[in-house]
């Protein structure tokens, strides 16, 4: 049994957020190699209209291939419920969609406000649960918005509250811009886990851009949160976010929660040898993390779950 | 009131760790600067023998210009009773010594086993005393050591206690090679203060080499550590433990405390323009840190305490 889940979300979110297009050969390699280590769930690809992010026009080949993977979920993001259509099709059995608590960003990224976007969720919801997929609403923005800055607690709470009521069946808190800080952190899970009850909030998907990414995933760990999202290197960020960049380190969370004595089910080794599929795939994109470099300490092994 | 102190150590901890002299002026105008941002308290320099580290020679001056800072501790290290005795001549304020907790460590970096080091700080205490310096001694690689490995977190206890008998006045715990984690930090935390009181032990020294560093500080917190040293730029590491770098980043730690609403005293947006004096002064060295990139969040004067 897993303590802690770490949520790769790499193929996704960080593979978006550059322009290069990963070749559909080593997205699959990468995700192999994740799940070989340990990893038990990844985001593999969204379904956005590729037009927008070509990056992801191979998202339905992907589930294809992922889920051919013992023990992996495999997990798809999309912005609407034309793209939960798509991914139901696909057979993807965990869905995300970003619900924007800022909503100037909302309206900027995915031109619907608050009203319009509950009506997507609601409608999203039906096909999710039509084909038995995981829901998960992701409330996006939810630590402060790089267009209107401070997002209001209480809002977000009664935002949870609405997209509950619209058919989710989970809320993960992102910090998509890397405002977050840890008391913030703990506030807000609190305030929203007391609006729609502790089982529907275990998520965080945190950001590094200001170095509190792991800082922040301490802080949810004292709220009692389970799973995290992260990315391998740190590759990626929000496109859509200016100034916002890179996820938390897949790596250096690894070998955080595993030297804490908190199984992941996650093999470090075997993780770090991972990374050379995207340094050979994406040459010169910089990756990001201290583990890579600096190695486990030599008491690695006495530290993690037996 | 501050509720945190910040004591930057970049001046001896950085500077120590890179083969090249910052000159003295830079120094100077590095550490006017800091405390014109509200840094309180400087570790400026080292009274180590100038052949060993000749980057460190001139910290009897360094204390004589920083003692006219108004407001200011002026902290320096000494490796034994000899350089006690130069900071007691020098007009020292706060001295800490290093007490490595690994012996392999100690006999490699000072030639002194635990025994030779309890009577050197025996002897360096009493010069303290007589000059009325405030006496800290550092439990360096406490939490962990490149070359013996674990470090037992009750040894440090034990050593901890002789070092009060030996004449501390504060129990400082140092991750001089950036093993610590979050869960062991809370753990050795607890051990050591039960082990010599709760108010002997209030600084944590932190590195960030496996980027856990603000991670440990949040731990810190929660076990009511209210000192955190740290290094502009996270210059610097310890130039004796092989593969340790790099302090934790001054600039990242003040602002996510001051985002979580404690008071350090420090105005974030002088703190940054501190750094070009370091790009100047050491044109090409290394400089870490997201926030001098990133730049505070958009609503991080509402956050800050009143």
């Amino acid at each position: 049994m897993t303590d802690i889940l770490i949520s790769e979300v790499g193929p996704r979110d960080g593979l978006q957020s550059i322009d290069r297009i990963m070749p559909l050969e080593a997205k699959k390699r990468w995700i192999a190699a994740e799940a070989a280590a340990g990893v038990s769930e990844i985001e593999v690809g969204s379904f956005v209209p590729p037009a927008l992010l070509p990056q992801m026009a191979d998202t339905a080949e992907l589930v294809e291939f992922a889920n051919t993977i013992e023990g992996l979920t495999v997990v798809t993001l999309v912005p609407n419920a034309k793209g939960m259509q798509r991914a139901a099709d696909a057979g993807v059995q965990s869905v995300s969609i970003p619900f924007s608590m800022s909503e100037t960003h909302s309206v900027k990224n995915v031109r619907k406000d608050h009203p319009a976007m509950l009506e997507e969720i609601a409608a999203a919801a039906a096909i999710a649960k039509e084909h038995d997929i995981h829901f998960v609403v992701g409330l996006a923005t939810a630590f402060g918005c790089t267009i209107e800055g401070a997002v209001d607690p209480a809002n977000v709470a009664r935002l949870a509250e609405k997209a509950v009521a619209a058919g989710a069946q989970e809320i993960g808190l992102s910090d998509t811009t890397g405002y977050a800080d840890p008391a913030q952190v703990r506030r807000l899970v609190k305030q929203v886990k007391s609006a729609v009850g502790d089982e529907m909030v275990t998520t965080l998907h945190l950001h590094n851009t200001r170095g509190l990414g792991l800082a922040n995933v301490v802080a949810g760990l004292e709220e009692g949160i389970t799973t995290f999202d992260s990315s391998l290197g740190g590759l990626g960020g929000c496109p859509f976010a200016p100034g916002a960049s890179g996820n938390i380190v897949t790596e250096d969370l690894v070998l955080m929660l595993n030297s804490m004595g908190l199984n992941t089910g996650i093999d470090l080794e075997k993780l770090l040898q991972v990374r050379p599929i995207l340094e050979e795939a994406l040459p010169g994109e910089p990756l990001y993390g201290f583990t890579p470099d600096a190695g486990p300490m030599l008491d690695y092994d006495q530290r993690v779950a037996a």
